[in-house]
């Protein structure tokens, strides 16, 4: 099996600056893989350390994953560094300095001489494009050793390590690992993690809970020669996962609830409306974080204050005096209300207190109400985090309106 | 200045299972406190990697502070492998053995034996009490070396890293560092750092530039004695960066663009309304995201198809029909309807394509126009990312939204 030491590079990882989410990423997807990671060493932007972690990640393993260090400026050290300690010389590619000059021009700038250096490639070595950033990855093997060279930011990281690394490291990995991901909503972590927890003694696949932002998750992991072996072993107990969840289980492998809504609205030829206060447009960005939604979602209404309840969604005004902005009839008849001035089929709204501080009344930080309007149904459901933290209690009353809103698609597309 | 190693313990940290929030946190206290890491490890619970692992950071530096193994399981090595390594014999201490029953008695249970290798403390070391969790932790100086041992859950080691850690490294701890982040919007990673080149040199402060997200920031970290002469030796660094990148830079140790507008406005007394379609609720959500932002905002408006673009802000067909959504002309009459629904003082609105996909016509995915409309001025930009990445493109162009706001209310507070 073959042996991997993972680098992060960056004085801004020593610092505590930034947190090494790399580290955790390459290290599942490596196991995963059939790559054992020995040891991991993060250094900050200086040419001796870096060089002296390298030389020794060489000596103890077949194979070193590097990130951070191939920016632009000149504190970005490791590909001069990695290439002159393996011995590849480094030249400057016209064709990448092409792309980097007419990634600027179509920004209008004139590019700054030090992104040059981004064009320079290891004679010998392969190049990985980053469809996402400037910096270009880098693959060197050499006297039965590899080494490659990844940018930092995550989001440039990630898909290079999928489509450029993975394929580099062919010879190293054994067999592969198919993984599914269970979402689901309403359910604690610990709840959850009891109702299956024979499942999570299993060896191939095997099953691990997670938590993640107000929603538990569930991963099947399974290991064989080819990718339908593995699939047909995580099969029956994805079917298990299910059948004991039920309800609560709301996707595989999506991102999140809205990725359901979404589909479940277009299945279905039906169109939502959402009237948000405390999240305040999260709701609707989510909703259009899903390409595509355009055919499901038109319109949104931010009312953030009373007076915005009122004049666009029709809340009366005793509702409000009576009952307050943060209560159930104000939720309903948001919903209502947008469902009236659009047309949706599904009128969705949120009122709550999201903290950190009160609203002024008596109500609890972290208390939410969250309804949904449709022609055949008006449902209301109360939300309490108990949490002051307001991104938390934002996200969460986002997830769970959207999650009312998929149960009803649920039921009524089954009927 | 005292140089330390971090070392992080745990076959599970390499296996991926969890992420290393310890090691950021101690690196940014330990920088705070004048100890610089220069390296940081990740070994698994392997006696030999462990032994091996710590001999080399007592090599290099005056300090090593090792988080998790000291858990009850046979696996949980790091209290033998360390007092072994600096010659300290274990011994069990009788206290802390009848604490550990009396732990387990009052949840019911009786002690499993293998607790018992929690109760051995080091003969000539010092114990860290642990009152979150059954693990305590242990201190050793010797030869001018000094090797710290905290457990490995963050509730357990942050607690006691404060109470017990840092008095423990009191004679090493030197001065203290403060560090200003500029935050910057409009100008590329490198193009700023050549603005800046000669300061990017400077030894105290130092002077570093980061990318994130459609943004470039600078941070300026200075080391003396105490805070005020901190603070007095960045003083005129940030002063020449001001005054080098201009109105490029929105502010100081801000977490967005959002929090610069919420203050301006909250200082000038304005409110804001968004009419927003290809970020359909981000803005808002982001200017909502700053606690009190209810005193600025009251409304917006997702817009997400052309219907709604005149039904509720007024947009004239024809000018959809001649231009587009995706127009200069779409987008001023966006930010003109919001204000003239709102009454707000500044009407922002954007109106782009988001991508992946094309909008249906031949304008370049990527491409995005902004517009604030106020009493005495109507300004408009384009922006072309040039990308297809949606998530990033609705960012950035709420990201320089919000930043046209900010422009125009800093100007105006100016005169």
């Amino acid at each position: 099996m073959a042996i991997c030491e993972i680098l992060s590079v960056g004085t801004e990882l020593l610092l505590g600056d930034i947190l090494d989410t790399n580290a955790q990423f390459l290290s599942r997807e490596l196991a995963a893989r059939g790559i054992s990671v020995l040891r991991r060493t993060t250094v900050g932007d200086n040419a001796g350390r870096l060089r002296a972690a390298l030389q020794t990640a060489l000596d103890a393993g077949d194979i070193v994953l590097i990130t951070g260090g191939l920016g632009p400026t000149a504190d970005d050290l490791t590909r001069d560094v990695a290439c002159e300690l393996l011995g590849f010389p480094l030249q400057t590619d016209p064709e990448i300095a092409a792309g980097l000059r007419a990634f600027f021009a179509s920004r209008g700038m004139d590019m700054p001489q030090e992104n040059l250096r981004q064009a320079q490639i290891p004679v010998g070595g392969t190049v990985f494009p980053n469809p996402n950033g400037t910096a270009p990855g880098i693959g060197l093997k050499k006297d039965g050793k590899c080494v490659i060279l990844l940018p930092g930011p995550p989001r440039e990281m990630r898909p290079m390590f999928y489509e450029s690394a993975v394929p580099f490291l062919k010879e190293y990995t054994d067999g592969v690992i198919v993984s599914h991901t269970v979402r689901t909503m309403g359910i604690g972590e610990s709840a959850m993690a009891h109702t299956v927890a024979d499942l999570l003694e299993r060896a191939n696949p095997t099953v691990a809970p997670y938590a993640k932002t107000g929603e538990a998750l569930l991963r099947v992991t399974a290991r064989a020669q080819d990718s339908a072996a593995a699939e047909a072993l995580c099969a029956p107990v994805l079917a298990e996962i299910r059948r004991r969840l039920g309800e609560k289980v709301y996707g595989l492998d999506l991102n999140g609830v809205e990725e359901a809504v979404v589909a479940l609205l277009k299945a279905q030829g039906k169109t939502i409306a959402t009237a948000e206060s405390c999240t305040a447009g999260l709701i609707s960005k989510r909703i259009t974080d899903v390409p595509g939604a355009s055919n499901v979602f038109q319109f949104g209404a931010v009312t953030y204050s009373n007076e915005y309840k009122e004049k666009i969604l029709g809340v009366r005004r005793e509702t409000l005096e009576r009952f307050g902005a943060v209560s159930e009839a104000t939720a309903r008849e948001m919903a209502a209300g947008i469902r009236r001035l659009t047309g949706a089929d599904l009128g969705l709204s949120v009122t709550g207190i999201a903290g950190p501080g009160s609203d002024g009344t008596d109500k609890p930080v972290g208390l939410c109400y969250i309804a949904l309007d449709t022609a055949d149904a008006q449902l209301c459901e109360e939300l309490n985090t108990g949490r002051s933290d307001r991104a938390f209690n934002r996200f969460y009353n986002a997830s769970h309106a959207l999650d009312l809103a998929r149960r009803y698609l649920e039921r009524r597309g089954c009927t």
